[in-house]
């Protein structure tokens, strides 16, 4: 994608435009106090990111209108990538309340600034009630409007239900992890729901509503490639969050102390002798170094970081098969792209 | 109101049938676990109450189509004002958890039942996103989806910005309180937001829009006579937090240890010598019974229970007036019956 690197400049230029546009929306354009706030917390959640999800809507959006489009399309995309960020953010505020988590993106989480505590979960509403505003602003009376606001309402709750999932398999403060739940099916299930639909769904399917695709079929097409790839990003992301470096992550893990349904318990489980697997028993989910320190030298002992690195080509030669079969349908660019972006990735 | 009883009851039959369709939609239909889990979400968070914001969307629309409807036009009401109810779901859950409050409806609060916590702020985000299903499952291919929809989204955002003017004007843990902030004007501002809007201005608007009122005038007439209502009933919220009986109410009052800009305190501040300020500035905010009951005598010395009751009769006449004042535009019975509810409430 040659263009790739002007598309991110613009797609960063844009942020004052829809800083400006929320701070006009109806509900805010009264409470200079409240604008001033909504400021603060955009700026503060939405920048240092990656931001591949927003930017995927525009990149998918240029493929499929085979980069000819006009100032004002190309900036209706760029927005809805800002809405897609803006629904990440508001995920992720309120996860690491729930996690406990101590950094994000090199910075204190956002409920540690402030003085805000649990407050900031009314943070977290307020960003996504700020999705919808972007969405009117920029989609209003376009016969996209209402496909795309459904699908954000759709993924929100799907998101929401694979949080809950993620929640529910970890023990409770003080009790031990009930092993059992810690299967490939129950991992499966969890990743699909709580990362995969927002972050590689739900790009590409509001880039094709953008670009007019009205075919149910097609974004299901899409789907089928994507919610595997969403896959293949979690299990990196439970990678990382053990043997990463927070250096580069920008964050520092917690899934062990969190007793957290993660790829690296998933696979390790299965290999465990009784000896083994008391020792997880007795330390997974506790918020101790020794505790934690004995789980990660059982992920060594395991040779987890070698298998890690098997699934991760394994699963690039799959997704790329998969690519190649939607060929006729859809642009394989789209897909490429995002593989490109998080094969091999370090954060 | 006569059938207003007989609405009653088909509001409460409609439940199971709302539940029915909250499982069987995309996100959770194979999801079983997580059906269960919505079903304990919302059976624990949507009854218990008094319904009232609820049941307005049905009765407001019953009186607009001057009680000529089809059994599938009142269905869809009523399932709207279970869409309204879920969006107070929604935020209540948030909010005890952000107050610290005890209980709710005569229950211990959501986040304090099955070893939840903070994870209940995913349970909230749940309910929210319910509110959508709803609303598409029995509007969707309607003229009024679009405009319901956007009236949820409105809500909502002026909701969360109120509670963040609530939670700002609130001292940090362990500070004294910043009386400056206590004013009539900042307290306005915080119950239209936080309260009116959803309770009042809400159900009567859905019900507008879906007997297909397209005029955003009378809408706007009806908010200005919902809203200082809405004031009226927050007034109430905050009197009955503190001289309320919690046998009555169902919850336990924590404004003064939250330290709120509550009614009594932006009544009592005015009337205080400079003695009398320094004894809030010291107990207000603070979490311990002594400097709760400080705080407490000092608005009996003030006459607060008698100056509220003064303030109820006023605000009774100029609503009534009101009404009045709009009787060529809109049935005045939509917001009689609203004041009949709230007039003298105990709870
Ligand atoms: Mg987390
Ligand atoms: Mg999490
Ligand atoms: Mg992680
Ligand atoms: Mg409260
Ligand atoms: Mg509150
Ligand atoms: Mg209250």
């Amino acid at each position: 994608m040659a263009s790739s690197c002007k598309i991110k400049d613009q797609f960063h230029e844009f942020f004052p435009e829809m800083l400006r546009c929320l701070k006009n929306s109806p509900p805010l354009h009264k409470l200079p106090s409240m604008q001033e706030w909504v400021e603060k917390i955009v700026e503060y959640n939405l920048k240092g990111g990656k931001m591949n999800r927003g930017m995927a809507v525009v990149e998918s959006f240029m493929i499929l209108k085979n980069h000819q489009v006009s100032e004002e399309e190309k900036n209706t995309a760029i927005a809805l990538g800002w809405a897609v960020e803006m629904l990440q953010a508001f995920f992720l505020v309120a996860d690491d309340i729930m996690d406990g988590s101590l950094t994000r993106r090199m910075k204190p989480c956002w409920y540690r600034t402030n003085n805000l505590g649990v407050k900031a979960f009314n943070d977290s509403i307020l960003l996504e009630s700020l999705i919808y505003q972007i969405v009117s602003s920029y989609c209003k009376n376009q016969h996209y409007y209402l496909p795309v606001l459904e699908l954000f309402h759709d993924v929100t709750m799907r998101t929401s239900l694979g949080q809950a999932m993620d929640l529910h398999s970890a023990p409770n403060p003080n009790e031990a992890p009930d092993l059992s739940k810690f299967t490939v099916e129950t991992y499966d299930a969890i990743v699909k729901y709580k990362t995969a639909y927002y972050s590689f769904y739900l790009p590409v399917a509001v880039a094709m509503r953008l670009a007019g695709i009205q075919d149910n079929d097609l974004l299901k097409r899409a789907e089928d490639i994507l919610l595997p790839m969403g896959r293949f990003f979690q299990v990196q992301d439970d990678y990382l969050d053990c043997f990463g470096d927070p250096e580069i992550t920008g964050k520092i893990g917690t899934d062990i102390e969190d007793g957290k349904c993660s790829w690296l318990i998933v696979t390790a489980l299965p290999m465990c002798d009784s000896a083994q697997r008391q020792l997880i028993e007795a330390h997974y989910g506790l918020k101790n170094t020794e505790s934690v320190n004995l789980v990660k030298s059982l992920y060594q002992q395991f040779d987890i970081p070698k298998l890690y690195t098997e699934y991760e080509e394994r699963s690039y030669k799959e997704l790329t098969q998969m690519i190649e079969g939607i060929k006729h349908q859809l642009p394989t660019s789209i897909f490429q792209g995002f593989m490109e972006k998080i094969y091999k990735r370090l954060n």
